[in-house]
């Protein structure tokens, strides 16, 4: 089979072999439902208890503070919705550059009375200091910013946003699913400065998909989105998928244990890869923003983002071109909109998420690729060209 | 390894291993996000397209009014919420024995202002259907019956139900969880007499945990519960689970193929055991209803039910005490409530549910387990009888 070069693992991970050869007995031999009172059961519930314990331990968290959920979507909608149904419509404060399972739960808030504040950022989007200080002067019940932005990297201080957020009687969250793995993490340490709630997912971190959990200060009140027998402390019903949970666990255990070298290996391949796209002409996004170890967010001038990454999908590196957990969102990306990338240059976007599997030849490889195909596109004749950037 | 003889396929069913096949490209090489647009997220968009396709055809239903969701409690709590989200309060009525991922939505919307309508069942765990004539008087918007229940096994005529709540403008939804396999299903003409949505669930049939659906006619609005990038039409958002999708399309293939077969020889073993029980002094729930083909409920007066569960467990069979799919429900099942058990018996409440992989051997040998298990206990002086019926 032809095996494309993967450097989207931003969008999703390679599951690690050690995963599945931990998820399979769940499978075959163990396929017991948790809530069973005999030794199927008993067994399925004992491998989601140490699944849970290894979550815990990987963020430093207590196992009774990890609600497994189905998704980083479902949990971010839990937290969001949840709060929001346990007290009277307030102010909601969301950064401008939230995933849009962030977003899209605020403006559902919005249609039901609670005033949605949106947090700008600066031009590197980062959040901008002086407006959150201003957003907390409005009492925001519910506060949620992300660790890491998916798109362009971007790392946000939360210690230094939750702590005010905090002192102003915010709850405050933070969808940590990119960050997880690729920085150090921990739980504890930010819920005592005032982080509430975090949400992080199994198959950004080579887990699979089908598993996330939000880690909860127990404290917080919640009303479950999914409501039946009880599971998940009665915050998420439904038959726990075990085989996910199991794996999830694992992912966890080995992302943490490996993510100082990760972060350091990868780091080493980005600054590669950045090197070499400034040379080819390309205009990095919030190249000063502190960000992650893996994501390269550029673009290239006069050069369409679609084409681009259809071209690297033909000769065999899988690229993207915006937020891949969007299903369908023409036009450009509401990231690059709020940092104020003009339309014509955020047309050109092209994220490169690099991984756990990603070599150096790989950098290498897509570097010489991309100097062959931008002068194929940059020499093609103006009525070609055109054609194809209107067919993307 | 000690395998039990697994007799409660009502909470849970071994993977099929043709199932488990068709998942595994989808952990390793295949492991794209559907969304993104290289070739790892065609081929996964390719799968789930194929998965749906698949449901779709095993239910009667065209591959567009499949929705994906993580488990029937989602597309139960999806129904139930979302559909009420998109009207003003009205009537909502629901049969006091539904699985409590419908009662506890149901519940939820009673307390913003819905009015909550329980069906009443008879003696045997059916509906009546002068109650529900007269429960369609109060013009619900919302009916909600399941088609079998999961502790009786016993089946409702939704046909018989949906057409005259339809007449009133009902938008109705039954919980076939528990059918979808055993029984012949067919969507469309139950779409056309009024059934305007549906639940499956995967790991119900031979397929996975983690994947499940609401087959919705898309004439029915509904708000999302998990709400973001877009995903199954904007009803419920989140990554897709390829891997448990596709197995759960494979399920679903096997299921509606094998179903008359699989019924026929499910219900003779089940004529066998219930004879056998019989013999044994048992009382069986809902015995002159219809039932699924492979459920058989019963007490056994004088034996508390869970130290016979307790025992079978030791001597090697996974029998249920009653609905597994509930966490922590102490006290008497609601169903056998609803039927007007008295207490007294329902203590005594043992479920058995036979699957694909049921044996006769297996039937007989725990009916001779059965025998001798009950002499032990019969015959228990009574000071330790007693210490085991409290300690269970």
């Amino acid at each position: 089979m032809f095996a494309p070069i993967y450097l989207d693992h931003n969008a999703t991970t390679p599951l690690d072999p050690a995963v599945l050869s931990a998820m399979l007995p769940f499978f075959s031999e163990q396929y017991g439902n948790p809530s069973s009172r005999h030794e199927y059961g008993r067994a399925a519930r004992r491998a989601v208890d140490e699944a849970r314990s290894q979550v815990a331990a990987a963020i430093g968290a207590h196992a009774s503070e990890v609600i497994f959920t189905g998704s980083g979507t479902e949990a971010n909608n839990l937290f969001i919705k949840g709060a929001a149904a346990t007290c009277k419509p307030g102010v909601l404060a969301v950064s401008t550059i939230e995933h849009p399972c962030e977003l899209k739960p605020a403006e559902q808030l919005a249609r039901q009375g609670w005033q949605l504040h949106k947090l700008p950022v600066d031009g590197e989007g980062r959040l901008l200091d002086d407006d959150f200080a201003t957003a907390l002067t409005l009492k925001p019940k519910l506060v949620s910013v992300m660790l890491a932005n998916n798109e362009t990297g971007v790392v946000q201080d939360i210690a230094a946003l939750a702590e005010p957020a905090a002192r102003v009687g915010a709850c405050f969250h933070s969808d940590a699913v990119q960050a997880f793995g690729k920085l150090p993490l921990d739980f504890r340490r930010l819920n005592t400065v005032g982080v509430r709630a975090m949400t992080i997912s199994a198959h950004k971190i080579g887990g699979p998909k089908g598993a996330a959990a939000l880690i909860l200060d127990k404290r917080v009140e919640l009303q479950p989105l999914l409501a039946g027998g009880g599971h998940e402390r009665g915050l998420r019903s439904g038959t726990e998928n075990v085989a996910a949970i199991v794996g999830f666990g694992v992912a966890c255990q080995l992302a943490a244990g490996r993510q100082a070298a990760y972060a350091q290996r990868l780091l080493q391949l980005r600054l590669t890869l950045e090197k070499g796209l400034c040379a080819l002409g390309a205009v990095l996004f919030s190249q000063a923003a502190e960000r992650l170890p893996n994501t390269v967010y550029f673009a290239i001038p006069q050069i369409d983002g679609e084409t681009l990454v259809g071209h690297l999908d033909r000769v065999g590196y899988a690229v993207a071109s915006g937020a891949a957990c969007s299903s369908s969102q023409p036009g450009p990306s509401h990231v690059l909109q709020a940092i104020g990338v003009p339309p014509d240059l955020a047309r050109g976007a092209v994220r490169v998420s690099l991984g756990e599997t990603t070599q150096a030849a790989d950098v290498d490889g897509l570097l010489q690729t991309l100097r062959i195909t931008l002068d194929q596109l940059r020499h093609l004749p103006a009525m070609e060209r055109a054609a194809l950037v209107s067919a993307a």
